[in-house]
């Protein structure tokens, strides 16, 4: 059985990214109903007939989102009602639920979003729990066709509401995933090492067991799938290959699954009752941000400073003009400065600084636009190390603040619990 | 003339985003080539396979991003020629190159990047500037298919030397597109606003113009796209759809195509020769981020601190312990004290703060989570508003970090110039 996701929407045909195939995509996979196919289609009802039936073709389980909102761009009950040759009617059970979204807040419902009550002929309605646009479900031939709205707070609480359940029940496979994160290796470096695995794995359980591996700003990710009937041989082989890769990789993995490079650190420091402070000038509260989209954060991470002017750099964080002077802004001996100024203004435990040259402009010979130093320090050490990083200006800042959580990662991994440490006021 | 993307990866498929289409969406319809479909598909050589048939009925070119590279799950090559019926063939030109990539960077090739080196009989090759996957490009009946790498940076480097100048010359009509950015309405009533506009171009121009309408974060945009062989028509009808949604919108329209509000702020602060500094709590180093961001903002964005703690409000902010004891750090008082604080630390000429609960934990009934308090001080005044917003963590950061901006950017564009301003330092 295959299943398929249409999107609709102009905007995603020219530059805006769609994340509702993430959501669904990783829903289904999570139920072992891994998407074959993802089409996007513009607001055109000619382009959106041609994938609704190319779709019929081949898939047992459509999945179309957007185009069900009021405005005059919202074009896909009509679109699908001609792909399945059948006539859309108004509900009025779907106009007394629009009716009363309205009502509820005390706004009068524009006549626009009359429309929204239009549902194909024999569709069973999905309520919308966030949002005016009801969804809908129509059994056609073999195929079992859903319509979603496309903004994602209300396409993901219907999913969850009436799609998720009713799919279910679907697989009687048991599908397992596990992603591992890999910080410090190369993507080429990773694979050459797994090779070995991944082939006698595929040589024993050939359709029990899939590989991906993927690169981005200097993670990479192994994920593999294991798909059977016996939940138990599931966890087994899980448990066989998560071994494997640990044997080989060792602390190059820092996380699983839903991990990132922020959260492992937020963990570490929790497990140490140690708290955090940033002194950030070319990520410029990037790592803050990232630090703190952890929920809980606020237990560990003490405060940030963003010193982006050299005069901030000395009253915020008490850097020496003199270092300044003699080796610049952008140097090892100012970064481990800043680190230093903010660890003791935060009387934090640990600190993180970066200092660098995020391009376009800004970069010269000696110093080029992706050279960053990036200072940690820490209750019994200081650290302080030059990279150059490549890509564009938000790219070298994504991987500076990437290795510059890697690298307290690692120090908070090997570093033994304080002595006598005792709970922090946040711990 | 129909043009097809098809993007290969099944970690596409199960939750990471594709921003592969944003980029070749964004680029082809710069010169009016949309797209008019994109299917994604997964490391499966049958369904790749059924994709490349699928947009061969339908569309004569044919785009494919994924699967050249090295490892066990690129398998674009192979399916492609079986999908056309032709052999693949190793290009010695090609080996050589992936040879020397690996002899410039003084490292052995890896026997794995050898299967890099086979093309589809008939195939140009498109060199890759940055990585070791080439390009190919095959005329194939009446399509051309075009077949890059997947890594973002080497796609589209390939794409910038190697497709778009070829796929220019196919367009001859023109087309310009522009988007208009709306902060402090929401879509509906966007929408009614300017319907009739919309109407009444519809019914004069109708394969000339076409709108669309989308809702992110608060933000509105309004997206219309003309499209004549007359360049001087294109212009005209520009410049009057842009005049009536200014005569409707008015303040409301806070940018342009690809102004953010980050920049737009930038550049207003730049006009007054105005400097900026920032107190954050809940959104952790967001709009420092954002700010940041827009490369020369060293030029007015001086210093921002991430007080996340309490004590940390007080020693780098200065706001009263008995503010925080009588109002909480989540308050009104707390807020414009922050901002206050902020602005005479950095000696700037505006400051921004924000304080309140993210969530999902830390919420009460009297402050439930999603309050946001919102202090902007600049030479001449001091505001403090209350936000309630709906939505995740995450969304609720990005919501705020836009309010904050969009209310700074109001108090610019009403700001007079400075009397007697003199350039700032950093001007």
């Amino acid at each position: 059985m295959k299943t398929e996701l249409i999107c609709v929407g102009t905007e995603l045909l020219s530059g805006k990214l769609n994340t509702n195939a993430c959501f669904v995509g990783e829903q289904l996979s999570s139920i072992g109903l891994d998407l074959s196919f993802v089409t996007t289609v513009g607001d055109s009802p000619a382009d959106m007939r041609v994938a609704v039936a190319t779709a019929l073709g081949r898939s047992q389980i459509i999945i179309l989102t957007g185009g069900l909102g009021p405005t005059f761009d919202d074009l896909t009950r009509e679109a699908v009602a001609a792909a399945l040759g059948r006539p859309l009617v108004v509900n009025a059970h779907a106009l007394a639920s629009i009716k009363e979204f309205f009502s509820k807040r005390a706004v009068a419902m524009p006549n626009i979003n009359e429309v929204q009550a239009q549902v194909i002929e024999g569709a069973v309605l999905l309520p919308n729990p966030a949002g005016t646009a009801p969804g809908q479900m129509i059994d056609y031939q073999k195929a079992k066709i859903f319509l979603l709205p496309g903004p994602p707070r209300e396409m993901q609480a219907m999913f969850d509401a009436s799609v998720f359940p009713l799919l279910k029940k679907y697989e009687t496979r048991i599908k397992k995933t596990f992603t591992l994160h890999i910080f410090g290796m190369g993507e080429s470096l990773v694979d050459e090492k797994i090779r070995s695995v991944i082939e006698a794995e595929r040589a024993m359980e050939a359709d029990t067991v899939s590989f991906t591996i993927l690169a981005h700003q200097m993670v990479v990710d192994i994920r593999a799938s294991v798909t059977h009937r016996d939940e138990m041989i599931v966890d087994e082989i899980m448990r066989t290959l998560k071994h494997e890769f640990y044997e080989i990789l060792g602390d190059a993995i820092y996380g699983e699954n839903d991990d990132s490079l922020e959260s492992v650190v937020g963990s570490l420091l929790g497990k140490h009752h140690a708290t955090l402070s940033l002194a950030e000038s070319c990520t410029g509260g990037l790592v803050a941000h990232r630090i703190t989209n952890v929920a809980g954060s606020s237990l560990y991470f003490k405060q940030g400073v963003i010193a982006y002017a050299n005069d901030a750099k000395q009253t915020l964080l008490g850097v020496n003009a003199a270092t300044i002077e003699k080796f610049g802004a952008v140097s090892a001996e100012t970064a481990r400065e800043m680190a230093l100024g903010a660890r003791k203004i935060a009387a934090s435990d640990y600190a993180i600084s970066l200092t660098g040259i995020a391009g376009p402009t800004g970069g010269t010979q000696e110093k080029p636009a992706g050279l960053v130093y990036i200072g940690i320090v820490g209750p019994a050490f200081e650290k302080v190390a030059a990279h150059r990083f490549i890509g564009n200006r938000l790219e070298i800042r994504e991987r500076a603040a990437n290795m510059a959580l890697d690298m307290l990662r690692r120090e908070l991994m090997h570093a033994a619990p304080r002595a006598g440490a005792k709970r922090s006021t946040h711990g």
